[in-house]
């Protein structure tokens, strides 16, 4: 598990001067990841690091010689068209990279002037998929949402007797994971009404989203070889914003025995920046469980993930609709829940899953599962805003949401801020829905 | 949908004489594709096709200038290191490769001489899996499989609603995909007794096979661009044998609500032959329902899926258990069936796949779900053999099996046979479980 150290320190300055000023989801202290290129330019796709509203061209940097030592090669993978090697070289390479991107980046630095020709503007840029994600699972880790929605689809047995024991997760699509900004189509499927005899193809009229954190796997494991889960951690590269995008009307006719399919595979949304999990050091949180909830497992407890294996992320959800839009108005807040209320780390997720030999392999993507918080006004899918569609949400400029509507535009963000740490924040992960095909 | 043409004439014979016995798996009329090299050897992973005892190095056979015109790109792509690229290029191109070396396979070639020089032993081979598999989805195309599992699973209700109007399927691991030969550790995970209070860890005491068949993809669909049902053999590629290994004490526990998951995931093992769609066109089987089943909706029906939609594939398991092998005993039947039993084709599993607009991409892989047919002699499960591990199998050496035991080899055979064409094979897709770790 990554440790304090100087990089975290709250006074640390940069000469990016736009990184210093309390607001920015990026100061120094954060230092993400993300694979870019100019808007609308033809140049190769290569990782970049944020700081304040510059990105650090790292193939610009590596040519220019701003590192050296234990951090050339990590920097140089850093420089690759997708992050995979960079997360496959483990915890110290990135490690050994920060501290040298610290180092180089702070107020007074004698690689400033090198450093400087190798920014390029947070708003001139566009961004790419970070890793080539070979597998992605999707969890869930929260006992709010789990009981919510196991009202809705099992009223009668809301939360199953094994949740408390298992962190439950499943296999989802990497094929149509999307970078924040992409749109997509409303998807069609099987719908059948309650009270009908045969189920008809249509459009989604019940498209939700759910508010989830993504977690990139870092150095892989063997097949056969699981992850002790007091190694866990040292397999994770860092999180993102993840929009698990879901047709409600799809779900509940498809997914029995064998789970969610189509009503979610049409498109997941990441926001571009990968956070590591050395820069969310400051912000970890217990994980405790209600006395008299089962306790974990031996393989899925230590004392440090009792201790810390928690992080204290705030998340919120906001709409942005086309007469919104049209009028210039901010996007409305839907919801705020966050990720300290997960009833499952990220290290257990990493563990559980590798329990049977599973390989996990640099790049792969875990999604927490819809993160929603103990209260309605927590909850993290409009399936639960609405109790299950019955209670629109009403939005300032007095128009109502039951569901997504085509056009709607929705916004995740996501942030850690305390006393005596700088605020470190996720970006913003964007997506819009358009309407069905013909 | 690929037709019948010359390449299929059951008079062809090749000048490898070992292809020309009518017992092979590998006449000129099969010509799968496989990722190889020399075992042992450092050589470098390309692809090949298999005549008789041999195999074409398809990257020896470029460099001599074998291929030319519409065959040379396909052939290119045929011998890089995964068949990706290949299978991305779509029917027509690997039609035209199909007669290319079809041609210079035949007996009197004049590329006899040239070609003979590519040929490397069958016997000296070892294989890598065919393609970078970047999803893999399962499906539960065997109504007999549906009926005999969901009565143990589920008594009062085996046979879900939504199964003769959905192609159920949910995606699996692509990592833990290998490719036949290779061992794996029996899984570990938690297990529930009924009647325990909590669950344990423990080594998963119900090791399972699930005979399936595998579908490589072929050609990609964007994003958003549903594949209809007309269309949907141009997007397959070829099929392989697939074993899809299941712990059957670690599913009933976890797959609620969100389906299998750790039961499955440790590995599953695919035959490293690829049989194209076009070498099966002689061996079409109608699509058939009973009469009183529903038909598919508009979506997943065509007239030519029910013409010809299905494949007369026959399918068996035989068993190696370490007994058997200190006796230099042959390997025994326990089950056998036909992929022509299945429910949905692999057209249905394609379109449906991609209603919504899921994008699949060249590589990714679809089980065709477990091809139990409809009696219990062909059901092609253990679980199902032994009535939930109730009635043991009896082995011809007066051992039993209820469940897998450490060393025991699972070997999965299919073949396509039918007067007025050639015999057309898969190969073996063989697995053995090693004990788990301590």
């Amino acid at each position: 598990m990554p440790q304090l150290n100087d990089t975290h320190d709250p006074k640390l300055t940069s000469w990016v001067t736009s990184a210093n000023d309390g607001q920015t989801d990026f100061p120094i202290q954060n230092l993400p990841f993300a694979v870019f290129r100019r808007q609308g330019s033809q140049e190769a796709w290569r990782g970049g690091v944020a700081i304040g509203d510059q990105i650090v061209d790292m193939a610009t940097a590596v040519q220019a010689g701003v590192f050296s030592g234990d951090a050339l090669a990590p920097a140089q993978a850093a420089a690759e068209s997708t992050l995979n090697h960079l997360m496959g070289m483990g915890g110290q390479a990135a490690s050994a990279l920060r501290q040298a991107l610290s180092k180089a980046l702070q107020t007074g630095s004698s690689q400033e002037a090198a450093l400087k020709a190798c920014l390029v503007p947070r708003v001139q840029a566009e961004y790419a998929l970070p890793a080539r994600i070979g597998d992605y699972t999707d969890f869930y880790t929260s006992v709010h949402h789990a009981t919510n929605i196991g009202k809705l689809f099992r009223p009668d047995n809301p939360l199953l007797p094994n949740y408390k024991w298992v962190p439950i997760g499943y296999h989802g699509r990497s094929s149509s994971i999307v970078i924040s900004g992409q749109t997509f189509k409303r998807p069609k499927g099987q719908v059948k009404p309650p009270e009908a005899d045969a189920p008809v193809l249509k459009a989604s009229a019940r498209m939700d989203i759910e508010l989830e954190m993504g977690v990139f796997i870092g150095r892989a494991n063997e097949l056969g070889e699981p992850i002790a889960i007091t190694e866990a951690e040292d397999h994770v590269f860092g999180l993102v914003l993840f929009n698990d995008w879901s047709a409600r009307d799809i779900q509940p006719w498809e997914y029995q025995p064998l789970g969610p399919f189509l009503a979610k595979n049409f498109a997941s949304t990441i926001s571009p920046w990968i956070v590591t999990m050395e820069a969310l050091a400051p912000f970890r949180a217990p994980f405790s469980r209600p006395a008299d909830d089962p306790q974990p497992l031996p393989y899925l407890s230590s004392a440090t993930n009792s201790a810390r294996g928690g992080l204290d992320i705030a998340l919120e959800a906001l709409v942005l609709t086309p007469r919104m839009r049209e009028a210039g108005a901010a996007p409305a807040r839907i919801t705020h829940s966050n990720y300290k209320h997960a009833y499952w780390t990220a290290a257990q997720m990493v563990t559980h899953h590798t329990v049977n030999g599973c390989n996990l392999q640099p790049g792969d993507l875990l999604g927490t599962g819809t993160l929603s918080g103990p209260t309605l006004d927590q909850a993290c899918a409009l399936i639960e805003l609405t109790t299950g569609g019955k209670n629109p949400i009403q939005l300032p400029n007095g128009e109502q949401r039951t569901w997504l509507e085509d056009g709607d535009t929705i916004i995740l963000r996501g942030w850690c801020q305390k006393d005596g740490a700088a605020r470190i924040g996720f970006g913003e992960c964007v997506g819009t829905v358009l309407p069905a095909n013909a």
